[in-house]
């Protein structure tokens, strides 16, 4: 069992998509490992600056993967997307994962911007 | 209770402000996650090259917000601005916190330069 | 015995070669640093988003030094290569070591992306 | 007293001086923030890949300071500069300190890469 059932991402904050650019697209994703054998359940909860939280979301990653979850895309059950603007991320799995997250802006050329997770 | 009260950054420099330049600005920032359910109060120590610390300075996180602080703004109470110039800053919140830093550099372009935390 | 027998690293994804660009090439990278007096032996599993695990696959790393392995390359005993799209790896070495991964995209211009490490 | 005493960074590699730019110069720097009263005593050793480590090299932080170390240059007492290629820096230091390492390369336009520490 590798890894850990809380992950906090402080620095969220999708990035816009300059017209007329190509690949690789701005966006912000979250990297997810299961190293497990048993199907990740995880509890996403997100905070903002000037609102309250936004509960009740949640995403599975099997057994055995990884898997990349575009922040700026309708990844939840429903169609809920993530607003412009300062947000952070609260995860809680119901088994050990391993999660990273980062930023790829390209309002001039390209930069990336991966953020500290913080674990417990 | 998520997260850590006292958390360090090594590696402050705010970033010169090209004239000319449009959005995304220059600057250094700080996100800060209060998870809990009371006001989050953190002091603030700045630590420099070749001068005493910075000491008395304090920041304020609502309970379940994350808040962006630019560090090249005044954001303190009173009127104090970081100078140019290397500095490290420390937080003591009274409660846990999650907290990032990061800069973004226009001198050429565009470059996101992540500073890794320390906690305890 | 300085570092950690696990590392997870949680957000592999090969960077294309445009053609026609000089140094330095696209690719991904980890360093592994042995600061023990013995051999390092580590046992390397790659982890998919729709495929299962690829195992079997070792580095090794001598004793007092660092290495940089070119994920691009076929640095494996055989000739297996990472395919492109998104992976994960976990390491495990039989004594500590310390390890760090990261990217250079040069798709537009240059970009760094360091992944944050996790270890246990 | 806050940091820790052992800091290991496993990626450097001194990038090389383009001719004819301005500011800011590529270079490597070490941040070592010294939080407590008293001075901190830092013993360096580098690794590389095909050669034995360079041992008996010394950083000195003021109490209250933090210190910014340009890695291409000879900080050390005598005369010593890191060669180009890879290596690894171990910190040990008599007091518990905070570290961060990066890298700002400038052979394409302007790109940062931060180092993962590892501490124990």
């Amino acid at each position: 069992m590798i890894g850990k059932k809380v992950w906090v991402f402080a620095d969220g904050d999708l990035p816009p998509h300059p017209e007329g650019l190509g690949e690789p697209k701005a966006h912000e994703a979250l990297m997810v490992v299961n190293y497990g054998a048993e199907e990740a359940h995880l509890s996403v909860e997100l905070l903002f600056e000037d609102a309250g939280p936004k509960e009740d979301l949640s995403l599975t990653v099997p057994p055995r993967r990884v898997k990349c979850f575009r922040m700026d895309m309708p990844i939840w059950d429903g169609d809920y997307v993530i607003p412009f603007g300062q947000y952070a991320m609260v995860l809680t799995s119901d088994v050990p994962v391993v999660a990273v997250f980062g930023r790829l802006d390209r309002r001039k050329d390209m930069a990336y911007y991966p953020v500290a997770p913080y674990t417990e």
